[in-house]
């Protein structure tokens, strides 16, 4: 037990967490002293790193103002912050509802969806997460998901593209689009395409592997979506704001989702905040009828205005070019080099701060190093090489058999420098 | 439209949200300059008020000190203030889970009860309000459910008392609390009893009347949880940190839920912050197995720095004995007062400052001033009352055919004169 705290997905007795006194850029540090690298930026949320001074100036101020109103009235930050928003998707979308993270961002879209169509069905893929609460949890398409079910009655999980581990017996990137693709249609024709509200999609598949979608998914989609009358929601609370190189991953993809959700990196999770952005087409089903959903703090003025500096703090510091630059002139080759290295290192993949090392038993058959959700002993190479990571100074994010590079967008090239270093010695030690 | 921002629960292109720009102690200000008695504590969350100067102070503390970090690792702020919850609602009382509002702590408790007992149905009230996430949005009782159904297959709901308006033909309130104990065991013999895993009870239902529960009534329903290994929920999102004039709204009624819930008043809302206290016995659940819950912003420091504020506060100024008084000695009497001067007031009703006044058309039949979910034109006499007193300068509360007072707690008793004064002259134009 952490005293009278119940953590999150976790066995109460079973856990002894470290006491974090303090935090700075990409460094955070326990009451004992010793500094850590945020290789995780927390859970992927803290895209502008520990105690950014602008974020925190953003928050003086507005507490100073007016630290909170109810979400009925009119307020100059909220409004500030969805005019930055719909101005950095464009003119298909007209307005954004603000919740306070991404499950009921995720909850809301779906809400949407329905409320536009008419139609019930969601649909979602395995190997995704998607928050906690009912709807969100039930369009999780990962283990924590197994004990909430029946959850919402609803959603229908399909197979989303996986080069490395292909589906659909593909050999090539295009060959697994294609398929993904026509197993996509068949199960939306067998389901009942009139049956369908909307098709989720995590734009990168983030918890879940970093798996970047093959060129040409997304548009699939997106056509499969048009073709059947369906809504595309992108969830975009992981990859969104900056961490694949764009403000949305969406806008590497060549591709327009009706609605978008997003939390986390909006203000870094200084102050909880979610939403969707609306599609103009979509909102009008509520002009002159009542939005059938709503929170205590949609809107919420004191976690609008680091967001709102978030939009300032990416342009000022060029923070895009940064991750682009950073991701593809030190991550990827540096990562392609371990690849090549060790026998465990099965693929590593990502784009822009959003990287992931998958471990295997075998280069050959790909047999993943640690079982399809393993805990405890059964899972013993994945918590050595955190506990490696940790004891170097190193923060790592682990899931399943892989490694995630993550980290704060703001890090230095130097900094990411040495967590790799500390993240390849780990690798290095179990390999030997 | 309000620019770009997309409002809960409204018809978008028919609103026109005034621009609150400032706030402080009971009353805000628009951008015009007028002045706002906020009796309805914007949506009952503000219990110490707009801009409470030692919430903002330890705001801009915790701004400094780290503003979040994961809810994986220890956080001082954030276990200071589950000891003071837990020290608060004494030994019965393990933990306390950390979400972001009321719904999701309502999610987290369900979930807490299907896992501790197995079962899978959850019992709530008509004319009740839990929140807009699936399964908190099916337990709710109130008309924002229909268009949100079917929702989580699992909820039931049924009759509470409501002596006014007794559903069980009851005539004395003694007779209502024996009737509707028996109603409740009859229905969960007939739902199967052990199907049941919670019933979930405002301790006083918030936004669907100020039902104050009979003498009685919530001990019997503890006795039939134990009866039938039933998990009791209290939903204290509305009711708890003083509302009641008690810090949570069960500790008025002899009894002793299992979990409860909270958010609002437990730091006013300044940042997004609820959770669910878990008793001992059902915390064990989770003692090494792991929690199937989690959120990324679970025990935000942030947000539970004004929590451990607000705890200060409540000592300090006294605001239990405060709300005790006032709503004793100034609005008991002076609600009687009305209701016994107009024949448009058929019951006044409520304890703390948590009271509706409720209109009828005719004080004999009892028949509403507005029909259950009358809006437009037929809930005029309630939007000519809401009119009156925002045109006079105070910001009323209004629910189906009821006026609620429910101001910030530090209201000061000539504010308190104030508001009720406005509220009986809208009452007597209503009369007119
Ligand atoms: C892709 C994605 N969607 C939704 C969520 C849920 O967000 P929250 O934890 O704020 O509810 C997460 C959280 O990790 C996520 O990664
Ligand atoms: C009794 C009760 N429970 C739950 C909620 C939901 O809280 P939230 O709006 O923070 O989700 C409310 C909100 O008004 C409430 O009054």
């Amino acid at each position: 037990m952490d005293g009278n705290v119940f953590h999150s997905w976790s066995a109460q007795d079973l856990i002894d967490p470290i006491d974090v006194v303090s935090g700075s850029g990409a460094t955070f540090q326990d009451r004992a002293g010793k500094s850590y690298l945020d290789f995780a930026a927390q859970l992927v949320n803290l895209n502008l790193g520990h105690q950014h001074p602008r974020l925190i100036q953003a928050i003086h101020e507005q507490a100073d103002k007016l630290s909170t109103i109810a979400p009925a009235f009119h307020n100059d930050t909220r409004s500030q912050l969805a005019s930055l928003i719909v101005d950095a998707v464009g003119e298909n979308y007209g307005s954004v509802f603000f919740t306070n993270g991404g499950a009921d961002a995720n909850e809301n879209a779906v809400r949407m969806a329905r409320g536009y169509t008419g139609r019930q069905k969601v649909m979602s893929t395995y190997r995704s997460y998607h928050g906690a609460t009912t709807t969100a949890i039930t369009l999780t398409g990962d283990p924590r998901r197994w004990n909430n079910e029946p959850g919402d009655g609803g959603v229908v999980h399909f197979f989303g593209p996986y080069c490395y581990r292909s589906p659909f017996w593909a050999t090539t990137e295009q060959e697994e689009c294609e398929r993904a693709l026509k197993h996509l249609e068949d199960q939306i024709i067998l389901e009942g395409a009139n049956t369908i509200a909307a098709i989720i999609l995590e734009t990168v598949v983030g918890t879940n592997g970093i798996l970047v979608p093959p060129e040409g998914y997304l548009p699939g989609v997106r056509a499969l979506c048009d073709k059947y009358g369906i809504v595309y929601i992108a969830d975009e609370v992981m990859a969104g704001f900056g961490r694949t190189g764009e403000l949305f991953a969406y806008q590497n993809f060549d591709v327009t989702p009706d609605l978008i959700t997003f939390a986390k990196g909006v203000n870094s999770g200084y102050v909880p905040l979610g939403g969707v952005i609306l599609s103009r087409e979509i909102q009008k089903t509520w002009s002159t009828t009542p939005y059938n959903g709503g929170l205590t703090y949609s809107g919420h003025p004191l976690a609008c205005a680091p967001g709102v500096a978030t939009f300032e703090v990416f342009k000022e510091e060029k923070i895009l070019e940064h991750v682009k630059d950073l991701g593809e002139r030190v991550v990827r080759p540096r990562l392609e080099a371990i690849r090549d290295k060790y026998d465990i290192v099965g693929e590593v993949r990502g784009l822009g701060l959003f990287w992931a090392i998958e471990f295997v038993k075998d280069k050959q058959t790909r047999e993943p190093l640690v079982a399809f959700n393993a805990s405890g002993a059964d899972a013993a190479p994945i918590t050595q090489f955190s506990a490696y990571c940790k004891e170097h100074g190193v923060w790592p994010f682990v899931h399943g058999n892989r490694a995630h590079i993550t980290p704060p967008l703001i890090i230095t090239e130097d900094e990411l420098n040495r967590g790799l270093d500390v993240y390849e010695e780990a690798i290095a030690s179990l390999a030997a």
